[in-house]
């Protein structure tokens, strides 16, 4: 395992946006992408940012991803609209996505957008950030390519489908961001890179035995649905609703191979409790909730059992004075990503 | 452990209508409580029918539920209400709530009643069959008294607030049903009771450890939150949304005590998806996403992996044919009812 360096918010947000613009985002859009990125990697959530822009870059290269098209809405009832994203950068079209779901709740108490035909939004949780930070509240969910097997199957039929749900509040958003399998085969690599074991069973392994090795699991390909049964529901319902609301395609239809990933469809859903609530009243909701999590008793003393999005805003914190904590493996991808940019240019 | 009668659908309802109406309930809320649990045991969900009739009945002669009591809107914004049950039978409140979310969803495209003050709706699924029968899809939880440490803690602070998932089908609508726990209480209680093993860890045991040992994790009372950390989260935000959405109170504010678990607060959010597609849409992307699941490897040969509600219309078919399976114990608690009212009455 590589090592790993610091990088200042603003150096890191105006570098992304710099090599967005290379590939093609026009001004606006790549700011916004930068920032979406930046602020990923800002929050520690190391597997979703910098790390993933290689692959990114790929996608457009390859003509999967289509740089400048933008999402647009093709039919509309009531509070709810049916988007197509038109391949563009999966991020930028959940991102407007969410910020039309918002103001349809606005007027309506609640709106919801289902978008079709985008690519990978990379993090789930920027979306339920989005929400929140805007005094709404949201679920918002994405469909995969199959990477999960059914329980009582071996072979993937299931996405890991990360559904997203976030709550406002005037201190502190709840943020709760999970995919439907217990690890990501992100994950896996990394406890397998650093020869740990998992720290509870996340798949089987040659023997059909449930196992905290992780290299066993990425030999069978069998990891494990949240709750076995239970994630394996979960998964099965949000792709059905994401691909009959959106018009657009289930996990069965994409391709089973991540270089390939296009195509998905996603529910974006906000609501806005400010509608029937004060916001004195939602704090206090809050608050209390918070209390009765940290009121229970810890298994390890001294360390309180944790809401969603609690560790963010500290990790966040930290970014934002001493920098951004990116691995030095992702940062030389990145670099090598500027000097591809720069050449194209004839240099910069 | 007890054996198993069968007993007709109509007789069972007509009988259960006739308890409801002994505990104070006018004739057409009667009628309609006796088809939904009848309905419950019917579909093979034993824990939450007939088998939850005497508890009802105790809180109905305690005060705790008020009979007569029926849920109203106190608030409403664009598709959004705000409903209170006035601690009326849960089943019939979450049941009205349902069909006010599936008017709005009408004009609207999607509608939400958050209802709060309630008591336990009994089988969450029963409003998820409702939704989809009618052709909506739908989503709805409630929360719960604490009876689950969250995630890093060894006392309940959490409920294990079930969560559904619904979508309409032409000849088999999608249901998942799940509580946040990997196994309830009565769950533990029927594999300690038969002295099987659970099939996968559903707790911890005395010494901290994960279990398939029923017993163990009912003497520490620390079950398993679905895929560990993941289902903690999930119930939190679950409850927190429940209570901010609809003004009532969250699990930290409920007595622990299963026999004083009245006053919860619950979300039912429905969808139209016909707003935005044809049924022959609909159906297609339903069959082709079941088609990818029964499409999986098998573990055991034969077997194929199943999707949410797929065993119900089989249960529910051999039930209306050779009558409805009702354990002896559920049963002989009913006819107790039966006498208890008859008694009341002087004799029927």
């Amino acid at each position: 395992m590589g090592g790993m360096r610091r990088v200042a918010f603003a150096e890191l947000q105006e570098r992304i946006e710099r090599v967005l613009v290379g590939l093609g985002l026009g001004a606006e859009r790549a700011a916004l992408g930068a920032r979406l990125i930046a602020e990923t990697d800002r929050d520690g959530v190391k597997t979703h940012g910098v790390a993933r822009l290689p692959r990114f870059a790929q996608w457009v290269r390859d003509g999967a991803i289509v740089a400048d098209a933008e999402p647009r809405c093709v039919a509309k009832f009531g509070a709810i609209e049916r988007w197509v994203g038109g391949r563009g950068p999966g991020n930028l079209a959940a991102y407007a996505a969410m910020q039309r779901a918002m103001e349809i709740a606005k007027e309506q108490g609640l709106g919801c957008v289902a978008l079709a035909d985008t690519s990978h939004w990379m993090r789930a949780g920027t979306y339920g950030w989005q929400a929140a930070e805007a005094g709404f509240a949201a679920m918002c969910w994405t469909n995969t390519m199959p990477n999960l097997p059914p329980w009582g199957a071996k072979s993937a039929a299931l996405g890991n489908n990360p559904l997203v749900v976030a709550i406002p509040n005037a201190t502190q958003p709840i943020v709760l961001d999970m995919a439907m399998s217990q690890f990501s085969y992100g994950t896996l690599a990394s406890y397998r890179a650093r020869g740990e074991t998992l720290p509870v069973p996340g798949g089987y392994d040659e023997e059909g035995l449930l196992t905290t090795n992780a290299a066993a699991i990425e030999r069978t390909q069998r990891a494990l649905p949240i709750g076995f049964w239970k994630g394996s529901g979960l998964s099965f319902v949000l792709d059905v609703l994401a691909a009959m609301l959106s018009g657009g395609i289930a996990t069965h239809q994409l391709p089973a191979d991540p270089a390939k990933e296009v195509g998905v469809s996603q529910v974006l859903l906000a609501i806005a409790p400010e509608s029937l609530s004060t916001m004195e009243e939602m704090n206090r909701v809050v608050r209390g909730a918070i209390e009765g999590v940290h009121g229970a008793t810890p298994i390890e003393a001294g360390r309180p059992a944790r809401y969603p999005g609690e560790s963010t805003l500290r990790v966040r914190e930290e970014s934002l004075r001493v920098g951004v904590a990116v691995e030095d493996a992702a940062w030389d991808a990145f670099v090598q990503l500027e000097v591809l940019r720069s050449c194209a240019d004839g240099g910069s």
